[in-house]
């Protein structure tokens, strides 16, 4: 018996695999599409991410981690648009030589993240491929109509503040990846696994999405680091105090107005999520500028860029 | 100037290739997440369909067929279940290599296929790749509460029903693909180009979507072949009297009740969609019998299957 005879085909695949993690617009994952149902009043905020092995992870990461954190970022993108998760699909695309094992193992990481999401499963696609394993998922989370929490947003004056940490991620990913920077052996165990942790496993800041859509003026979340994501943010320009470059953090940036800062922080704190104030958007035109007490700041590398 | 420093930035390709795509729920690709409003009283049809180079379409296929043919397999699953293009999600994944011209094209195919499906972008992830040419599409479709066509309706005594012609996604294959083989010579010029036709530009029956919806008790789109996709619909088991095996020939497979079936059959023919009946679901369990003028008929290939 080949290795080959012991997979399971694709049906087989689903039924063992993917509808233990279906939700009811899952409808089994025996038909050819998925039903969103939102709520009369509620629309349906859509965000999409795909992972490719070698790009966006490393392709002997343990399987489970790598399907919680392709769940996870989206996850990551419906919090910063104040959205409840409702389900996700997902485009699966197996290397050749994938293993009934590796894929057991991607799907119960597939649920953990789906589980403590509240995100079911409601449909997908699954492909075999020449290349590395590439994982797209689209995810759906409902607001109230009319208030999904923009990136546009933001007004001079407002607050500026992020969630969490900022830069955990990118040293995680030194910490984690082949060829560690000679600082990561001076750091003790535990450091070295919180940030593993960090980058490997994100953890999407749901607890904050019902404060963002009733206070945020405007947010997104870092996956990209936070001097280009900010730079993003503040397309029609302003100024913050302080930055970081670097990636993987999917913490939240997010503005507030003066008026409603105090009541975020308050939902923040409730939620037991760290939410600091970084900087104020100035009405000023033209490139975003850095500045640290007082005095202009540059940073050499801005965004995670792909091309 | 190398290649790569004439290839726009993720952001800017975005903006110069993507955007003219997108549909108000898009808001202007400048944000994480798109928007699906439906109207009162409806629900969205969710479908996702993956093509990687190499194995659903060859690698140098024209662009704008690859984009077409992308796009046109996942409205085939929206019409086959009744329900109305809203808006799709494209994850696009570039190989080395692509260039600015290719990419041009590309979107110039997937634009046409979008106007012609009334299927704006609402938004996507642009990625590099190692590997090969890889899109994931999810598309939406809007039904009203409750009617989509299910692919598990069909009962005993209903009318089996396929459009169009089947094979000649299968024949367009074997002429398009790199060996064809000796029978293709001896087709007329127009027979192969109307094949290969076919073949790259699968055309998606979303004016039966409306009928369907309205009269028929179950239908998915053949995809993997009419065989192997009738066993799928016919799970509950059944009979019918004429099968094909092949693939590609996203035409819509449909049942109907004996007293809906003379409606569907006018809502197709308003349409200018041939229909034809190829058989009754009978009451009978187990697996799917094929009878051709009542004799039994098997097939040593059934559906695609990509493991």
């Amino acid at each position: 018996m080949t290795a080959d005879m012991e997979r399971p085909g694709e049906f087989e695949l689903i039924a063992r695999h993917f509808a233990p993690i279906a939700g009811p617009g899952g409808l089994g994952l025996v038909d050819d599409a998925g039903l969103l149902r939102p709520a009369r009043g509620y629309e349906i905020v859509v965000t999409a991410d795909t992972l490719v092995a070698g790009v966006h992870f490393f392709p002997d990461d343990p399987p489970g981690s790598i399907a919680r954190k392709a769940l996870a970022v989206n996850l990551s993108d419906l919090a910063a648009k104040g959205a409840k998760p409702e389900g996700f699909v997902l485009a699966l695309a197996l290397p050749k030589g994938w293993t009934e094992s590796w894929l057991a193992a991607f799907a119960t990481g597939l649920k953990q993240a789906a589980d403590a999401g509240g995100c079911p499963l409601i449909g997908g696609d699954t492909v075999s491929t020449p290349g590395p394993l590439t994982l797209s998922i689209t995810a759906f989370g409902s607001v109230p109509a009319g208030r999904m929490v923009l990136r546009s947003g933001a007004k001079p004056g407002d607050m500026l503040a992020v969630s969490g940490t900022i830069g955990d991620g990118a040293l995680g990913l030194k910490v984690h990846g082949p060829a560690a920077p000679s600082w990561v052996a001076g750091l003790s165990e535990g450091h070295r696994a919180a940030l593993t942790e960090r980058f490997l496993h994100p953890q999407p800041r749901l607890r904050l999405a019902a404060g963002l859509q009733a206070h945020a003026s405007a947010a997104m979340d870092v996956s990209d680091g936070l001097v280009g994501d900010l730079a993003k943010l503040l397309k029609a320009s302003g100024a913050a105090e302080l930055a970081w470059t670097g990636g993987d953090d999917y913490e939240i940036l997010c503005t507030a107005s003066q008026g409603e800062y105090p009541a975020l922080a308050a939902a923040a704190a409730a939620a037991g999520i760290a939410l600091t104030a970084i900087g104020v958007v100035t009405g000023a035109t033209g490139a975003v500028q850095y500045r640290e007490k007082g005095r202009a700041r540059r940073f050499a590398t801005g965004s995670f860029a792909h091309f």
